[in-house]
């Protein structure tokens, strides 16, 4: 026996240990069970909307008046077939324990139609939140290099998509879109947030955004803000209430700048209000406020430093 | 002459200045050496290891208790080729220095067969991992969506994939690996922390876990936490000393909120205790404390301020 | 009509929804315009770039000093190509409003080939941040290791290149560039923003280094830093004013630690200061000076809480 073939004979032990952990039904597998939606055409479904929503920014260069219809007309009866065959996956995975027959793929079909049909409304709030952004950031030189360039378009521009998707019923596929955006952007906004037009996030990563924040019209994040979560409340047996509002409230024209926090269901700041860089805050803030932080005290050091120690407190 | 080779004229002078650079020998550059294991096989080995891991959340689908034996079979059969190749280049530049002849082949032979009889114990520490985020996380509608959509569980086995492989002296392949996840996932943990079992990271950018971290159980970290190092001790030459716990240490049942940062190899943060959204902490607290911060103070300005001078303070 | 085909019916109905909202000249939309700089082609350059300033430890492995003159002669034939066809895109956009007739051809190839001739001197300064970075981190085993896995280290590289293209007067590439490194890294470093030698960065998530500032040499910062900018000054029409200096600068051999947020146009950071972890300043600080936050107030709870108690603060 060649020496590899000895090494190789512990093959069918290891397989035979690992595919007996697969036995426990509440192990962490996925066997027989319809498919999940595909997290590639999903990723896919993203890019194909981004082309929809921004033409002639994406994947297709040298789009003009002529061609368009014939492009995007293209690019939707794929997108449909697409869209509804991973919408019927996420609706026959979230219901596959009831046993009546439901016609998923009429389902599926409809909320998809259902779906491009807010596309108008949809690139109507984008070509919002592009109008802000570029208002917004002096190192933007045009308002296509925003489109083009900005992770925060890219990310509102996919929750915006998932947000559509959620209101429609559609399980799974709202928080996979967002999930990709995430690793992508470093940006995290859960589909179930509620977000107006005119909202711009720059730089962005680090910004959470959890499920049940309202925001209003004209808001500004900078990199690194959450809106985040107090403690849960718990029922009787212990269990975390699930459906409850969680996440703060921001009204109209509030900025919030870099790596501030801002958690509680309760919590609602203010239209006009400014939340300072860094600022920690749990309790809600009247309209025209301005939130910062005092000075840090400053503690300084002789001039011959030997620079190990600079940090040793 | 046409204009287009007019132009590439230069192209032997650029490529001359540019070689002349690699002559030094401690240049940025790896010549005249075995190969490096391969980045692209080894984030391929990952997303190998997380199908064996979380059959049917994965790569493939429609995997049933007929089919999985063989699908996991064969991935394993290839998966220990890869594993072993990668293991071995990796053992072969580590130890380049070396005159005596080492059998690098049989080594990481051995080491990914060791490997890979760890995955039924990882399993069961995952599984742990995965009910902690549900039972933890309001906004999870079933478990599945947890191991499909969560980048805290999938950085957490990236993590604990490459500390198993860093225990069995395998070098380099497990700080590609926690890097590969920091770049999707933005949770940069070292392959070196210890951390046990029932770990939750939710949203997680920022997330920074130190080599020499230890913690316990049923600790949840939220985005944007450092467990950092303070100063480096350095030795007599003025060399910063490595290997020696620089990192801290969080008991079991801690709970760590948004932005906090703490810091220091003789920090220990004890059982139950919380550390609340952007403290900023150095020194060790007992088991049951709460550390919060002081509410900010608030800056509030008239009702008729122009947007430009809210936060020129 | 097969079930399938009546649910297309509105196809045409959808395409001609969505295409009459291309028509608004200001939409968001990219129509009858010479095509953008391609991300796809934009992102291989990159790898290219680093193939040659890396050479051994980028795609091309068994890289050896006789073989190495080609491989690097054929990669740059190629570079020159694309990057000068990427380039005349990004010049062609830029200046679309220009009557005259422009040699975007020409000026595009000079650019490319200046481009290149910089490479020996981007190699002599990354080669120093790669040394700072070395003799700075405890947990790097070899300065092999820094160029092979460290994300610091790939968002320098990308800057640089992208930084040497901005001043070459090349538009929209760089900023491509950076937002591709800051994908792949989490660091968000403007193409704009002037970086002496011997810079560091470690874990990264999070770093943001605004458009106008100035770093000297010798400067080290880690994850989640921001410098950025405080309010924006508008000009007599409340438009926002472009090109002014509104961030900040750091002197030689200053330390920024996690989390910590330095803002203003004015704002000097001397030479050989620290800036603490979670700092947030807005002032100058005198050189050798260290900035750290109080220590946080202790909130001390009774041993038999609630978990889900510890936070309602």
């Amino acid at each position: 026996m060649a020496a590899e073939d000895k090494w190789k004979e512990s093959l069918p032990e290891l397989t035979e240990a690992i595919v007996a952990t697969y036995a426990d039904e509440n192990g962490l597998h996925h066997l027989n069970r319809r498919p999940l939606p595909s997290r590639e055409i999903v990723s896919d479904l993203v890019h194909d909307l981004l082309d929809v929503l921004f033409p002639g920014f994406g994947r297709r260069q040298n789009l003009h008046t002529q061609n368009v219809e014939y492009y995007i007309g293209d690019l939707l009866d794929n997108l449909l077939d697409k869209l509804s065959q991973q919408i019927r996956r996420a609706l026959r995975h979230d219901q596959s324990k009831r046993l009546e027959i439901i016609d998923f793929e009429g389902i599926a079909q409809k909320k998809s139609v259902d779906f491009l049909r807010r596309i108008p409304t949809l690139r109507a709030i984008l070509k919002r939140d592009v109008a802000e952004a570029f208002e917004g950031d002096p190192s933007a030189k045009t308002p296509q290099e925003i489109v083009f360039c900005y992770p925060g378009i890219e990310a509102i521009s996919i929750y915006r998509i998932a947000h559509e998707l959620l209101k429609l019923g559609v399980p799974l596929i709202p928080r996979m879109m967002t999930e990709y955006a995430h690793s992508r952007t470093g940006i995290d906004i859960h589909p179930g947030a509620s977000i107006g037009p005119a909202f711009f996030i720059d730089h962005g990563t680090g910004v959470v955004v959890g499920e049940t924040c309202e925001i209003g019209e004209h808001v500004k994040l900078y990199q690194g803000v959450t809106l985040g979560a107090l403690s849960f409340p718990r029922d009787n047996e212990g269990k975390i209430i699930r459906d409850r509002k969680r996440h703060p409230t921001l009204e109209d024209h509030v900025i919030v700048y870099a790596n501030a926090t801002i958690l509680g269901g309760e919590t609602v700041i203010g239209r006009n209000s400014v939340i300072g860089s860094s600022v920690w805050i749990t309790q809600s803030v009247e309209p025209n406020t301005v939130v910062v932080l005092e000075k840090p005290r400053l503690s300084i050091r002789g001039p011959k430093l030997n620079q190990a120690d600079f940090y040793s407190i």
